[in-house]
């Protein structure tokens, strides 16, 4: 299989392969202008008289489970991120595999963690023969070291729905971690000792793999309520000592920043959705679980309590600040991705208005509609942004694969995006000509907020209307990038060769850029 | 499109067309039998480009909405029955339909009830070509006199999703009624004015419809949550004056008998279960609806409370009583297909642990396996049973096509099925040689309690065995034909032409039986 074919450029300027790992892609053609034809994929049709009549699919062991699901050279093994660096499953999939000699398969996870970093063992020597997915920390800097025998395929959630929905991606065997599931393989997030909210991540998975096999620490007697997976797709259960190490699920980024610079940051932000309207009653909001965007939602309370005002709902990731905003009254409904902590967990528990969702209602690009476009404003963060308000998420300024896309490329939907980043990181600017990797067209982006002044888009007319006589302190991206290069100077640009190493896909399965190997 | 093609004798020794409006058929091969082949049915991959980017998705009316949908001649339109016979929407469309000159339409409701009847018209003047579903009461009548176009296709709830799923039945437009909705589509039956409970029914068609249209008389803010209906599989909302009549929605037939007689057979019923050891702790029952069966569960909770017994869950259909046990701790659960009154209702809005199911978990025989193979007892009723216990649910001896199967089909799935039935009805026997329509095949169904002895199936050795000087009236199934051909005579056979008028479907989508043309 050629890891991919001739490079031609896209619609956004940008050189991207015709062809990855053996399959045909279509170039990034503009925001909402790739319009796709066909139809979904179509799971075999499965009959009850082949699955037990007393609904218990139990089997010994993951081994057991993987060989009953036939795993074989070549197959595609999907995993969800729901534990974050608590995930163990995964590393033993992959162990089994390499035990038993299978080589080639491809890793489809929803997100990997540094957890996952055991798994370059598997990439070098032939058990994986490469990743779709994100690629983070050593796992990204080992794609970006051109080590891994496939090309990376980056997607956001919604995009990750959209390919195995569209059948871009073939899932052969999905296996499913979680925290409590009964012998039919109905399974939730929110209950048990590995309790980490939802399982949205894995609808897909559930819906469209060949083979489906949920993996549980605790389990429970049918009928396992919720069912955010429903055991009708499910093959094959297994139960295990631990699912996901607790104390690990719980995401190290979730407090708020104490940075006196990012508190400013945080403050600036809401002051600017507070001056332009946008806080208002009935809103929606999106903030991540970074440092700022949590003192964002913070600064949002107080806004919101001084002038009395509700929101409709707000998307999570959620935390304990969100939670409490909904349990205070001033959120009506948390329509939840993932849990970032446990008041997160207990909430989505406990509360019928804190709603687990999916990449299919919240992202994906080709339902009929989504929520993501729903959202009055969402709050976020990027590691480079250009001069045209192109911005990156996934690499960094030295040209390596550091990060996932997440939701974040899905979130460019809402009806204002404001992206809050310093001015600079250790002495080298975010605001820059030209982005390492383009992960969302400008178009897109509405608003950069900076310590040092906000950028408004040129097509935001509205916004700069709004904010005129506001006080705020309103720049040019232009002066934003000026003033970055007046303090850190001209930023070097990475070296690269001339090998792609990953592609970034756009929300609609087009491709919109590409990773390259880094120079020795 | 012909009416039907060549007949054949299937596995159960009925004559079957092997083509039924211009569609080629599979006659039953036998239960568990017929393996399908091939995949689901793949809808058309949309694009959140071709839909609002606000989420609104509102059309000024239902006839508007029918427009945009583009309906034309020839399509199949679905509509659910949660509003039973206070269903004002399936109607409207049809007028609208005649309105604009369309003809040959196919309707697909998931059922009928009398307050459909004035859709024969439509039928007469061609309207419609044929009806997909349960063709009930007036609708049952006209169809047995031969007078509808087509060949009237009978399934089971399950064998409804089944056939959607497997692309048997392709649905153009889908108007799902709603008592509750957004703008995006979202939508439920918990909330509003015409509360009726579930929309279960209805999630296939919204899963696998060209066009889905979400008609509300209750429209709240996004999200509408629970969201029973996702609005991503939703096209345009239309809002109404009204979506169903309340007072119409609570089914008729929810109180229990006040019948010496049918008391007797329900306590003749609970006594068999608890005997067997059928109720014992973390069990599981479904009852259905009619008078007898709401007397049974009562019968259940007597003895439940008498033995400090505990259900794990019961299958829905709810009412006041069902909702009673679990609100005192009867039952843990209710899984809930349909809820009969407005207890039902409120119990699914406000009570986590009264859970709304949809065919696809309950009763799909085309999944990973279906939640009716778990239940431990169900408790149904027949119009009649043969000496072989196939039964019949859908004509009555005269031959008259009056009743849809609903999920009796799929319930005969449950680890034990009990038919409990009067030995008669008006002079006419319930128990006979040959019942009119095989609905039933007599391998899955495992006792009849009839007023006068109970009838063990034969394959059921343990239960033979475990009602030995039980006291109970266990007698064969042939004396209780004898003893009610004794009383009432060797019922007349109903006089039908050669002619079939409809077919009943077996769960996996084969022909299981034919209803045939009366005799004028």
């Amino acid at each position: 299989m050629k890891k991919y074919d001739k490079l031609i450029i896209n619609s956004i300027g940008r050189m991207v392969p015709t062809e990855v790992n053996g399959k045909p892609q279509i170039p990034f053609q503009g925001v909402g202008k790739h319009i796709p034809e066909g139809r979904k994929y179509a799971p075999e049709i499965s009959s009850c008289s082949n699955f037990p009549s007393d609904g218990n699919k139990l089997v010994g062991s993951l081994k057991e489970a993987l060989l009953k699901a036939g795993l074989k050279d070549g197959m595609t093994i999907s995993t969800h991120h729901h534990f974050r660096n608590g995930d163990v499953i995964s590393n033993q999939i992959f162990d089994i595999a390499a035990e038993l000699g299978i080589k080639n398969l491809v890793w489809f996870p929803s997100a990997s963690f540094e957890c996952n970093a055991c798994l370059i063992k598997y990439l070098e020597n032939g058990t994986i023969h490469h990743i779709e997915g994100s690629m983070n920390g050593s796992l990204g800097s080992f794609t970006s070291e051109g080590k891994m025998a496939g090309m990376g395929v980056l997607r956001s959630h919604g995009g990750r729905y959209q390919a195995v929905q569209d059948g871009e991606v073939h899932i052969d065997i999905a296996v499913i971690a979680a925290p409590t599931a009964d012998f039919f393989g109905n399974a939730n997030g929110v209950d048990g000792p590995a309790a980490c909210g939802s399982l949205g991540f894995a609808l897909v998975d559930s819906e469209y793999a060949d083979q489906v096999i949920v993996v549980t620490d605790h389990l429970v007697a049918f009928p396992c309520i919720p069912w955010q997976i429903q055991g009708n797709h499910v093959d094959l259960v297994v139960q295990v000592d631990q699912v996901g190490i607790p104390e690990k699920i719980v995401s190290g980024t979730t407090e708020i920043t104490k940075s006196p610079d990012r508190l400013f940051l945080a403050e600036l932000t809401a002051r600017f959705c507070e001056v332009t309207g946008i806080i208002k009653d009935g809103f929606s909001f999106q903030s991540g679980a970074g440092g700022i965007s949590l003192a964002v939602a913070e600064y949002f309370r107080e806004i919101m309590i001084k002038r009395g005002i509700k929101a409709r709902f707000a998307r999570g990731g959620s935390n304990k600040y969100l939670v409490s905003m909904l349990e205070e009254g001033l959120v009506e409904y948390i329509l939840d991705g993932q849990t970032f902590d446990l008041d997160g967990v207990r909430s989505m528990r406990e509360n019928p208005n804190h709603v687990w969702t999916s990449p299919f209602t919240s992202y994906n690009y080709h339902g009929k509609g989504n929520f993501a476009s729903l959202v009055d404003v969402v709050i976020l963060g990027a590691t480079e942004i250009d001069t045209n308000f192109n911005a990156n998420v996934v690499t960094h300024s030295d040209g390596v694969l550091l990060h996932g896309i997440g939701g974040w490329q899905n979130c460019l939907f809402s009806k204002t995006v404001i992206l809050t980043v310093p001015l600079f990181r250790d002495r080298i600017p975010v605001i820059r000509d030209e982005v390492t990797t383009i992960c969302g067209p400008g178009e897109l982006i509405d608003v950069v907020v900076t310590e040092r002044g906000i950028a408004i888009n040129p097509l935001r007319k509205d916004l700069i209307e709004l904010t005129k006589n506001s006080g705020l302190p309103i720049v040019s991206i232009t002066e934003l990038k000026d003033l970055a290069e007046k303090i850190c100077g001209k930023p070097a640009l990475p070296a690269f060769t001339k090998e792609p190493v990953a592609v970034v896909k756009w929300v609609d399965g087009t491709i919109l850029d590409t990773i390259w190997q880094l120079q020795e």
